[in-house]
């Protein structure tokens, strides 16, 4: 992946202030099972509004933009957390924003991810779509769904001043 | 893998009286970001008795046992839904019961997951541990923790009678 100076590699320090790393690195946290497996425990909490919304569990089939992409579109999510974890082992990169009202590319953070390591945006942490790297890729992902007449209201959008951010990473 | 005569496929419709399969199959429900990427929406609700308790997200790295696997052990969590996803592609089995006090070998259904698939035990659903075919499988789980004083109570243990079920899968 051809570097730019924005893109740093994704380490749970550096990503704190806009959520939680989702990876089993060094030893588990405990065994379980009589020895049978290792538990990497709560690495991170599924934060919601629950009235009126339910986590859940969905998978993204995430499509490789056109090179070079071009950072547009940042959108947050007020009422809960959103988390993503790569199901196939490839590098992909994580996208976020400081928090403050109107973003612009001086506030924007890109993380490069292992295809093990997930992260889970911390409610109404601004983030870009998953940008990826392989064609295709899919992520687990645990986020807020609204099942009924619940509250949908969990989607803020906000467009990057100056045509955006473009990364040649071909 | 040898078959066992207990052994089928993991399918939406076996596994209903279970919990849910995980899995993107066929189209994907709709688009995001633009045509950007599919969702393969809600695929499961995150079940759990939140007082006391909070869903998060924990990574297991479960371990192959030996062979002849022997099932003796089942358990089960009446507080929550639990959700196994595994993060390589190989394929496991999802092991659970009927719904009765005291399983017996009768009881048990083995359902032989893909490794792009994964599942969710429904609240109280009898299971055994993951059981897996490489030496070494990462899962992505979704279950109901504990953080400071919630109840814990979240397990149930039955052995199963005359020595449990013996699986050649080598």
């Amino acid at each position: 992946m051809n570097p730019h100076p924005k893109i740093q590699p994704l380490t749970k320090e550096a990503f704190a202030p806009f959520g939680d790393v989702i990876e089993a690195s060094g030893d588990a946290d405990f065994m379980i099972n009589d020895g049978a497996a290792g538990r990497y425990h709560a690495l991170c909490k599924v934060d919601a509004d629950f009235k009126g919304g339910t986590p859940a569990i969905s998978i993204f089939r995430a499509k490789r933009p056109a090179w070079p992409v071009r950072l547009t579109l940042l959108e947050r999510h007020p009422l809960g957390s959103q988390a993503f974890m790569p199901l196939s082992n490839h590098e992909w990169l994580a996208v976020v924003a400081d928090p403050v009202d109107k973003p612009t590319i001086d506030n924007i953070h890109i993380f490069r991810a292992t295809g093990s390591q997930g992260v889970q945006y911390a409610r109404g942490t601004w983030h870009h779509p998953l940008v990826i790297v392989e064609p295709s890729q899919d992520f687990l992902v645990v986020d807020r769904c609204v099942f009924g007449d619940g509250d949908t209201n969990n989607l803020e959008e906000c467009a990057l001043p100056n045509g955006g951010l473009a990364l040649e990473l071909g």
